[in-house]
């Protein structure tokens, strides 16, 4: 199998389904991504030959023409270089930043990521909480999020939520204002930006964390789009707290997603006599929910490092060992005391800037690194 | 076995130990009432002598001369008679009016209940709901403890909790406001009536429901006689909610004697920014309570009639068999339209004002009866 070709295959049929499409998914369970797209591209030849009558490939002989349709809009490899000029990567299962727990989705597994910002999406992710709550969120819902997410932060654990105004951005910006790493999954493209009016802070968390999107750069978000998208952001991290929800809010579409992955699901209580908060009452009474009223009772539930001691200083949560050969570089290059701004060390390291970027906010995020005035400083690890 | 003596007795020792002394109710276990009254006053004679050399004769033996020196506490039979004329009622186990529920506290059951109030305060708690919660209860504490009370009452549910300042005078205000019968439970004597501030709403919980003391009449409270007094509320009914409770608060102390009764204990959510929340939050967390945020919630999980089907109406709680002839007489006067004043029901069942009072308000504690504009009236049971 030529790992260029599928990897291009893989990019191109990405285009062509709706993210988390079931029938794509289960067809590449038993045919590479080549084999799969040979099969959409000859399907009005000799596709539905190749194909042997079972329900699953009924399915898929009703999905490949309207996958052949959208043939068109599998942009040209210049058209894939510009986006990744503009900051955008693309990151595919078997990449060192694939965020291996997505694996848990089974047919649903995203088939890419596009990434862009300077954290490492799988190492920001290790030590993470999933916060979602309400859109319309009340002063104390917002008030809640980022406290609890800037608490996080300064525990070193990543935030990882969605883009829409109320719960999530709050989360993102009590993350950013604890000086954490936050990861925002977006229902629509990178590059389409939705919604208009969090530009400022999709900019903020590019520069702190990553923004994600199974989406291609430039499709807008559908109604159904952000449903899906919500497996992303339950299955990304260990566990998931919604901090504010009604009843029938999205936010539980989220709860749900983890509950299914077998990953905990918090709840954040709050007046009874506010609608806002009666999804939250209805996870803890009906579902399960574990009732959680601090960034400490969150790290108690998920397990991560930082959930107990307090104010104890993190260990990395990766051995060394496990760091690629670019990135060791750059750790070797990074004080104990003191500090190194990000231009010096990517000198020092035999690196070009942009390389020494995401290796540093990798070692931050896997616990190697952190931030100081002076710039970068490696962790003494005891 | 004289039953007078043995009545006469248990009333005398209820005015030598403190309420809930663990070494009186273990020395009721195998002595009768009027052996440990003769044990005490004979203590100094032949006291000792009487006693087997056994660790609980140990702490038997200690606590005679303490009982023994307070013999002159017992009142004489014009004042208990002066007591009674002024509206309070002894009612001891074995009495119709006895709430056998407090037989699960075993030793630590009251020697004697003093009651005040027009309902009967065994059929007010056969369909029952603890609310406690916190003296410096805040606006929403005090809200929820009104509109949930209300609500319970409403449904024909008894409400039963403490004489103090905050939750428990909302709880009683909210059940007195939806039409319901309401117990309260003082640490301190009937007739020292504390705290003053609530003269009047006790006024008014006798009249339409009861006050319930353990201690003599004119007993003031004891800082530990709060806590002990907390037992009977825990275990009057089937189940317990606090309403608003910061850590460390006495209501707390309610939840833990209902759940060593092995009876539901229920909390009410509120802003994790308010520490008067914080007790509910860490009973949900921590003690595995239940999270309730309405009246609906509270007798689902209490199970009483009228926790499903909403505005349903109710049925009896007893068989009418259970029900004496004298209050049978009553219920035989009751119209099922319309309605009948107290003093006709009186007059034509044969009985005196007083006491047809008490059998109505048993009739509708029990579902047999209820109020209405022109009086009260029978209950059509199907």
């Amino acid at each position: 199998m030529d790992p260029d070709g599928e990897r291009r295959a893989r990019v191109a049929l990405s285009f062509l389904a709706q993210p988390g499409d079931p029938v794509m998914g289960r067809a590449l369970r038993t045919r590479s991504a080549a084999e799969l797209l040979a099969l959409v591209t000859g399907a009005d030849a000799n596709g539905e030959a190749m194909l042997v009558s079972q329900p699953e490939d009924d399915a898929l002989s009703r999905a490949l023409p309207r996958w052949r349709d959208r043939l068109g809009e599998v942009p040209s490899v210049a058209r894939l270089a510009a986006w990744e000029q503009n900051g955008m990567r693309l990151v595919l299962p078997g990449d060192a930043e694939w965020p291996t727990q997505l694996d848990d989705l089974g047919e649903a597994r995203p088939l890419v990521l596009w990434v862009r910002g300077t954290a490492d999406l799988r190492f920001a992710c290790l030590n993470s909480v999933s916060m979602v709550g309400a859109r319309a969120a009340s002063g104390y819902g917002n008030h809640v999020a980022v406290e609890m997410a800037a608490t996080l932060a300064e525990r070193g654990v990543t935030v990882v939520s969605g883009g829409a105004f109320g719960i999530d951005a709050s989360s993102h910006r009590g993350a950013l204002a604890g000086g954490g790493s936050t990861v925002a999954v977006l229902a629509g493209g990178l590059e389409f930006g939705y919604p208009r009016g969090h530009a400022e802070l999709f900019r903020a968390i590019a520069d702190h964390g990553v923004l994600v999107s199974e989406c291609p750069p430039g499709r807008g978000p559908t109604r159904p789009g952000f449903l899906v998208r919500n497996r992303i952001i339950a299955a990304l991290s260990p566990g998931t707290v919604v901090v504010e929800a009604a009843l029938r809010s999205g936010a539980l579409n989220s709860a749900r997603h983890a509950r299914e992955l077998c990953r905990p699901v918090m709840a954040v209580p709050g007046p009874v006599t506010s609608e806002q908060s009666a999804g939250c009452h209805e996870l803890i009474r009906d579902y399960g929910a574990m009732c959680v009223t601090c960034a400490n009772d969150v790290l108690d539930h998920v397990g991560v490092p930082g959930g107990t001691g307090g104010g104890l200083r993190l260990g990395p949560a990766v051995p060394r060992d496990a760091l690629d050969p670019v990135t060791l570089a750059v750790l070797e290059e990074l004080p104990l005391r003191g500090g190194r701004g990000p231009a010096s060390v990517a000198v020092r390291a035999g690196v070009d800037l942009d390389t020494a970027l995401r290796c540093l906010g990798l070692l931050a995020a896997s616990g190697f690194a952190e931030r100081c005035e002076a710039g970068w400083r490696g962790k003494n690890i005891a």
